[in-house]
C-alpha cells in the first residue's frame, strides 16, 4: 500500500479509502492510484480484493419465503458451493413484500455484502440498480427474464407437457390452476406456460377455472374451496407451488374430497415435504440444488471478473406420485 | 453534530469517529466528546444510537438447520418483532457445526451487527466471549444454560410427563429414545429429562435403548432401523426433534411397521410438517413463536440498556394426535 501511495503521490490512507470505498475520493485522485496500483503489477483479483477490503464476506440470499423447503435447500447448496471461496451466506425472508425487498437490497449495499442472489416476488428489474450502482453482483433466480443480470431460470415445459400428459389421459379436461398473486413480478409465468400447453392438449384455462393468492398454504386452501364452489368442478388442479399443494390437500381432506379419485393435484417445485404428504404428491420438480449451484457459480465468474451478463437455464422434472 | 464538536473543542470528523467506533479517539478525546454530548442534554438512546451510527440494522439468527420448519417460524416471528424498531433479520445456518458456528460469531461482530439470536448446537458458552467484548447484544436460545447471557429456555416437564403418562398408560414399558449426538453442547437435555421422568413411570431408558445421531431426517431413519434391530424392541420412541421423527416414520413404513400399533411415536417441536405426515405426529410443542417473540423482548430491552442478565421459561405443549 506505500508502495502504491508513493507512486500515485497520495497518501496511504488515501489508496485504502480508494480500495475499500469507505470515503469519497475525488475522481482524479482515484484515477491515479489505479494507475499506480496496474503500473506496479498487482494482480486484481476481484473475488480476493472484495474480501480484503471493505467488502464483508457474506451472501445475502433473499427469498419470499424461508419457510417454503425449497428455499431451505437452495439455501443449503448456496452455503456448500461458497464456503469454498470464504463467503458466508445469510438468508433475508422478504415475505414477498416489495417493501422488505428493496429494503433489503439497500442493506446489502450498506453492508457492503459480497453478492446477493435474488429470488424475487414483487420487486422490479429497476430495483437491482442500487445494487448495480455499488458495484455488487447479483444473481436473479426467476421465471421470467429480468432484465441485464445474471440468472437462474428454469425450462419446465417438457415436465409441465408431462403432468399434461398424464392428466388428460386420465380423461380430465376441466384444468384449473392456484396461481400466484396478480401483482407478482411478470405475473405467474406457471400459469402462462400451463395455459399455452393445456391448449395442445384440448383443453384450456377458461378464467373462472384460474384462483389467485399468494403462495402460501392458507391461499391454497382458500383457492381450492373456491374453485369447488365454481358450477362445473374442476378436475385436475394445478399449484403455482407445492407450499399451495399442501393447503389445497388440508383443504380437500376437509371437504371429503378425494384425490387423485375426485380431484388430481399436480404441485410445483418439490419441496421437502412433497413426498410426506398423503396422498404423495405428483409435481413439476425444479431442482433446488442446482439452482444453487448455477447462482454460485454465476456469482463466482462475476467476482473473478467477467462482465457480460449470463443466463443459466435449469431443467424441470415431472415426479409422478400419487396425487394424480 | 456540529454543536457537540464546538463544546468539545475537537473536529466534527472527531465527533463521528467516537459516535461510530470506526476509528481509534484518544481516550481522553472521547471522554470530552462525550460529556459534551451530555452536557448538550442529548438523550442517549442506545437502540437509536446504535442505528445511527456504525452498527447496521441487522440481526443475525444463526440456527443449526435452516431446513427444519421451526426456525423458519422462529425466523417470522423474530422478523415481525423487531420490524417496528427497523431491525432486519438475517438467518444463518450452522448446519450445527462448532466452526460454522463460531465463523458467523465473527462475521456479526466484523459487520458490527445489531445483536445476534443463536440456537448453539456445539458452541461452548466461552465462544460469546467475542460479541460481549465488542458489545454486541445476544440472546441464546437453548435448552441448557448457557453462562452470562439473556436466555430464553423451555420448561418441557409437564408436556414430556404428560407424553409419559399416555404411552405409560397404554401399557409399553420399553421406552426408547433417539437422541442428539454425545458431543452437542450440554448433552442431549431432551433425553435427560425424559430419563429423570420415565423412571417415575415405572420404566427407565437403558444405554441400548438410547441410540444417537444428528438432528436430520436420515439419522431419525437408521437411528429407528437400529432400534427395531435390538433384541428387545422398543414399543415407544421419543425423538429430540420432529425432523428425527419424521425420520424414524420413513424407516417404519419402508420396514412395515405399524405406527402406533406396534411402536408408538413421540416427536419435538411440532414443526409445521408434523401434522401433514400419516400418521400424524403426536409431539411435544415448543412453541417457536413465543420463543421469537421472548428473544426479541430480550434483545430490545437490551438495546434500551439493560444490562441484567434475563432467562426467560417457554412452556412446552403436548400434542396428542396419531402417532401413540
Amino acid at each position: 500500500m506505500a508502495d502504491v501511495a508513493r507512486a500515485a503521490g497520495v497518501s496511504s490512507a488515501t489508496v485504502s479509502y480508494v480500495l475499500s470505498g469507505k470515503r469519497a475520493v475525488a475522481p482524479e485522485t482515484r484515477t491515479a492510484v489505479e494507475a499506480a496500483i496496474a503500473e506496479l503489477g498487482f494482480v486484481v483479483n476481484t473475488a480476493a480484493r472484495s474480501l480484503r477490503t471493505g467488502r464483508s464476506s457474506l451472501v445475502a440470499l433473499i427469498v419470499p419465503d424461508i419457510a417454503n423447503p425449497f428455499f431451505a435447500q437452495l439455501t443449503a447448496t448456496l452455503q456448500e458451493e461458497l464456503r469454498g471461496l470464504g463467503l458466508h451466506v445469510v438468508v433475508c425472508d422478504t415475505r414477498a413484500r416489495r417493501e422488505e425487498e428493496r429494503a433489503l437490497l439497500a442493506e446489502a449495499v450498506q453492508q457492503r455484502f459480497a453478492g446477493v442472489v435474488i429470488t424475487p416476488f414483487r420487486l422490479l428489474p429497476k430495483d437491482l440498480g442500487v445494487l448495480t450502482d455499488a458495484g455488487i453482483p447479483a444473481v436473479v433466480s426467476a421465471d421470467v427474464p429480468f432484465g441485464a443480470v445474471d440468472q437462474v431460470a428454469p425450462d419446465a415445459r417438457a415436465a409441465t407437457r408431462q403432468a399434461l400428459e398424464l392428466v388428460t389421459a386420465a380423461r380430465r379436461r376441466r384444468i384449473a390452476m392456484i396461481a400466484g398473486p396478480r401483482d407478482a413480478t411478470g405475473g405467474d409465468p406457471r400459469l402462462e406456460l400451463l395455459r399455452a400447453l393445456a391448449r395442445q392438449y384440448g383443453t384450456a384455462l377458461p378464467g373462472d377455472l384460474v384462483v389467485r393468492g399468494e403462495h402460501t398454504r392458507e391461499a391454497g386452501a382458500e383457492g381450492f374451496a373456491e374453485l369447488m364452489d365454481r358450477r362445473y368442478r374442476p378436475d385436475a388442479v394445478f399449484c403455482a407451488n407445492d407450499v399451495i399443494a399442501v393447503g389445497a390437500l388440508d383443504k380437500a381432506h376437509e371437504l371429503g374430497i378425494d384425490i387423485p379419485g375426485e380431484v388430481a393435484l399436480v404441485g410445483h417445485d418439490d419441496a421437502a415435504f412433497a413426498s410426506l404428504v398423503r396422498p404423495r404428491l405428483t409435481t413439476i420438480r425444479y431442482p433446488a440444488e442446482e439452482v444453487g449451484r448455477a447462482a454460485a457459480r454465476l456469482l463466482r465468474e462475476r467476482l473473478d471478473g467477467r462482465t457480460a451478463h449470463r443466463t443459466v437455464r435449469v431443467k424441470a422434472e415431472f415426479v409422478a406420485r400419487a396425487s394424480v
